[in-house]
């Protein structure tokens, strides 16, 4: 396979920016995904890749429970903090204004909208598992373009 | 569960379009989708959600092979005329460029790049199945920008 063409046509696909959270008990976590697509009308669901050695993908097989925040245009700031390793920003949640979802999950107050999933199934992806999820529960907070990779000038494909 | 509100959240994930083309032995069709996303780095893989009642699910399921054409900005109309359903146009990819790629699925002329999956896996996801590949090869035509839902206004969400 020729690496150079292969990393030039991943880095082609289009992505928006979100923050998953997750919580178990007390503990709670967010992170920046960008690998996340819905994948079923009837009924809806979604599925976020999430890396086999994250803080949160634990949390996410224990619970079964995640909820996707989808992100406004202008907050590139927002997704670079929570796109910190768990590992070197523990309290990076802390950080930013959220409240409690009906889940328990994180919904960010800035966020456009969230969507509350519950994990159906999943299917092993090399350094990642694909988790397939049922949307449960919905909130929209305010309607605005929503921040995208292209407009965050990150690297995270290829 | 709010369904408007899921709705509204559903439509703010944001996507870029692309042509799958499958075939088997001299069959061979090529569909639009948008739920698809890279899911690892190493080794590179990506995700594609294929409704179940769709023609070319079960060439998928039996060859284990499909290729993902990344369409540029502009190409609309080329995206719209692949999105038909199979059974209403059955010749849809006769109406267009393209060639056979090293794994014998098509590659659009008009692509800017196209990535040859091997599927390793999969998990039901409601109406639609989602297939986890791995990227066995990649071909760059060109280099311009992809084409996204947004740009082409379509509505394949929530």
């Amino acid at each position: 396979m020729d690496e150079t063409a292969k990393r030039t046509a991943l880095r082609m696909l289009t992505y928006g920016l979100y923050v998953v959270t997750v919580r178990h008990k007390d503990h709670e976590n967010g992170f920046t995904a960008n690998w996340l697509t819905q994948v079923s009308f009837d009924p809806p669901m979604l599925a976020a890749s999430v890396e086999n050695d994250s803080h949160s993908i634990d949390i996410i097989r224990g619970t079964g429970l995640f909820t996707v925040n989808v992100l406004a245009s202008g907050q590139r700031e927002l997704a670079g903090l929570l796109g910190k390793q768990w590992e070197k920003a523990p309290d990076k949640l802390a950080q930013v204004a959220y409240h409690a979802g009906p889940n328990g999950c994180a919904v960010l107050d800035d966020a456009l909208a969230y969507l509350e999933c519950e994990v159906a199934g999943s299917v092993a992806a090399g350094d990642s598992t694909v988790f397939a999820a049922r949307i449960v529960g919905a909130g929209v907070q305010r309607e605005d373009d929503p921040l995208t990779m292209a407009e965050a000038g990150f690297r995270h494909a290829g």
